[in-house]
């Protein structure tokens, strides 16, 4: 029996110059990630995490393909930067993904004590970092992030929702098992 | 060089009856666990996941070891649970923790959809289930889980303080590096 093929990803990856390492570039590559994700058949949102300019952790939702609803691309990420550093505590470290963390996402942040979280498109129902609730800057907890959102927003938002409504007409055409 | 070997716990284990398996008996399994923790030198938390009567996943926090501060007991549980099940929706699932989930974890249980959460110490100013906020109960989110807090909850109080105190003098002393 063959493996039912998804369909194509219309969108196109990123190649934003090496020379300015800027949000909008490491959000490109957080992009990048998404676009992988959906190569993967996954809901495509994606993250990296930059210390002192460079790239030391990114990674994309897999929550499908591991058959884990914790495997959030933030989640992943901040797992590969603490390896990567061999610290858990993320301090100076910046966290990029295209659309705005939820709660456990947040929550993990501040266990990790990111600096800064720069996110793409907002999720008023379940966002965390503003949307229905602002966790990464609540003051009884231990540690807040400088929060940047809208950075890549209207790619990010084409992507999400280009994708699920596809996975719509997918249904509906029976496509999906 | 030999490795400093932390003080023993000075807790034992509980030995419920097996034949009673109400919420005193799985919350007592989840206590082992946050056992098992402390003499492995972490945080005393433990977590269980029961289905159906029987126990799916059992685990303890391991944040200073896998040095990774989304190792937390209920998120390590609510991996383990969805690989034993099969599937990531762990709807019939009940959670029981020694203490109040923090955001990250509340936020992975109702990713997971599990029906009950008991936990036994209350947090207020850190704690997601009623604490600074219930985000099990968010009217904006996908998912509720019904929410039984302090079963266990003296016993799992003793257990935290007395560890934070005797980390404290450890710190103190010199003992710890």
């Amino acid at each position: 029996m063959t493996q039912p093929v998804p369909p194509p990803c219309p969108f196109e990856k990123r190649f934003p110059s090496q020379l300015v390492r800027d949000d909008v570039f490491f959000m490109s590559l957080a992009y990048n990630q998404a676009i992988d994700a959906w190569r993967a058949d996954e809901v495509p949102i994606g993250a990296v995490i930059a210390l002192d300019g460079e790239v030391i952790a990114a990674a994309h939702n897999t929550v499908e393909g591991a058959h884990d609803p914790t495997a959030h691309a933030e989640m992943l990420a901040l797992t590969q930067a603490a390896a990567a550093i061999g610290d858990w505590r993320l301090e100076g470290c910046t966290l990029y993904v295209t659309k705005e963390p939820c709660p456990m996402c947040a929550g993990a942040i501040v266990h990790c004590r990111i600096r800064r979280v720069i996110f793409g498109c907002r999720d008023p129902r379940g966002g965390a970092a503003g949307g229905f609730i602002n966790l990464l800057q609540q003051p009884t907890l231990n540690h807040a992030s400088e929060v940047t959102p809208g950075v890549l927003e209207e790619e990010s938002i084409h992507l999400l929702k280009t994708f699920f409504h596809e996975a719509r007409v997918k249904k509906k055409s029976g496509f999906s098992e």
